[in-house]
């Protein structure tokens, strides 16, 4: 275990400036269509991001030998759909921001049914481009199970009821095992999403692997949400990019509020280690899925 | 040519009933998720309609020996994606709608931003089951087809893009040949692609055979538009299910607007005169969708 000795922030900026010429020509590539919907889908696809995903895709697929490009149409997807996420989780209906990584909301940039069917439009394009794509690496078979595996994590028993879940718990007080499955849904199931992309792009994944880098992807996906919890609390708005506090001012269940500061820094840690310990059973070199487990809980925003 | 002899209803009364289980059953399947976003999707899926895509699906699969299995899998994942665009057509920052087939919206019914996540979760569900089920009589890759038909005739090049261009549109003058373009990506696009889906779940599904198909399904698209824009002139709003005249209180171009009433109902004619000659150069028994073309322009709602 020598994640401490490996920075991660190279690989994060690779895979940053790697996704944005990605998700770039995925949506040039959308030609006789209509020019506003368009450059809305655009500009919230290439709005920044820490490209999390992208990275776990890319992290995960390298260690197990996939193909580059797979890999570049696997991040793309799930950065497609964490993106049509943002643009409807910023709609005044839901939490109603006006900022987001410092810059207007894509119903502020645009309007508020533009913002809509960009968002729909981005989930659309996820699963188009994982069904165009003729891959290298891997065979029509495992193709579907990408297609299947970034549903499920999306849908009903994933992202979106995780959100729904989210909307209602808004002004009411619930358990941290109400808030930890709220969390393992809205954010989680993407999180372990993306490393289960990059294991299903290498022609080497087996069911087994799979199950030990989705203890890991558990773990680091309730870690990151235990951490944004920290930050809204502790970072200031520029580094934020949202306003400081605001998942407090808005009422939301939070980590700290149920834990305290320190009880919830503590299940950070608990959880980095939780991570750590799933990567030792797995046979390969996971030393940057260690880097990013610490970047994950040590980032400042 | 015997189409005037054979009446589409019974198979289109099948058809509902029929996609109505396999709707019911997809959403049922959905466990462990939040009970309002479920009982949402469910209330906008099962909140009637003509399901012609669905039978859009079933009469082309049929007619080219597909397995009935797999057709419920495609005819309700086409359905899935109809009735996702209608809950997000329906909101405030859309079309405005309080009422769809005589009962409340989906944002009325519940709130806005459970039919927005509603919505979502709709589109991954078509998504999911095309990807999850195990296809009898098709190969894996004929699948990803799938998918990928149905993501393209969907999104930004699809029905999203028609979606953003007919909203652009409202209130403005436009010309014949814009309407026709804004009706080819806004509806047509997945009356055209339920017919490729259909003819995706046979096995003896050729390129030449979806070429031709494509043909009748652009032109019975198209018809499908004229038609409902004649019934928004003439039908009641009983016979409807939505307020009659609204397209014309709501200052969308429409082709009575832009041909006169006579002059709808000629292109209405034309196309269909196109449909027909279009399936007569198709190898295979073509009667019901001959029938299915006198459906879509003598329907009454």
């Amino acid at each position: 275990m020598n994640s401490t000795l490996i920075n991660i922030k190279p690989e994060l900026i690779c895979a940053q400036n790697r996704i944005t010429l990605i998700l770039n020509n995925l949506i040039d590539n959308q030609i006789n269509t209509d020019d506003k919907l368009k450059s809305a889908a655009k500009y919230s696809l290439l709005n920044g991001g820490k490209r999390l995903r992208p990275l776990l895709v890319y992290l995960t697929g390298k260690m197990l030998n996939a193909n580059d490009n797979d890999l570049d149409i696997a991040a793309g997807a799930i950065e497609c759909i964490h993106s049509y996420s943002l643009v409807h989780d910023d709609l005044p209906a839901m939490d109603d921001d006006n900022l987001r990584r410092g810059k207007p909301t894509c119903h502020i940039k645009f309007d508020e049914a533009t913002a809509i069917l960009a968002g729909d439009a981005l989930q659309t394009l996820a699963f188009e481009s994982l069904a165009s794509h003729q891959f290298i690496g891997i065979d029509h078979k495992q193709q579907i199970s990408l297609i299947s595996t970034l549903a499920q994590a999306s849908g009903l028993t994933g992202m979106c009821g995780g959100q729904s879940l989210d909307l209602s718990a808004t002004d009411k007080l619930i358990t941290l095992e109400q808030l930890e499955h709220i969390h393992n849904l809205k954010t989680g199931a993407l999180l372990r999403c993306a490393i289960k992309l990059g294991a299903l792009c290498s022609p080497n994944c087996t069911s087994d692997i799979l199950d030990k880098l989705d203890c890991f992807g558990k773990a680091i996906g309730l870690a990151f949400q235990v951490q944004d919890d920290i930050l809204d609390i502790e970072a200031d708005t520029q580094t934020l990019g949202k306003p400081q506090g605001s998942d407090v001012a808005s009422n939301k269940s939070t980590y700290p509020a149920l834990l305290g500061l320190q009880g919830a820094k503590n299940k950070a840690r608990q959880l980095y280690l939780d991570a750590l310990k799933a990567l030792e059973h797995i046979n390969a070199d996971t030393s940057e899925l260690e880097a990013l487990a610490t970047y994950i809980i040590e980032r400042d925003h």
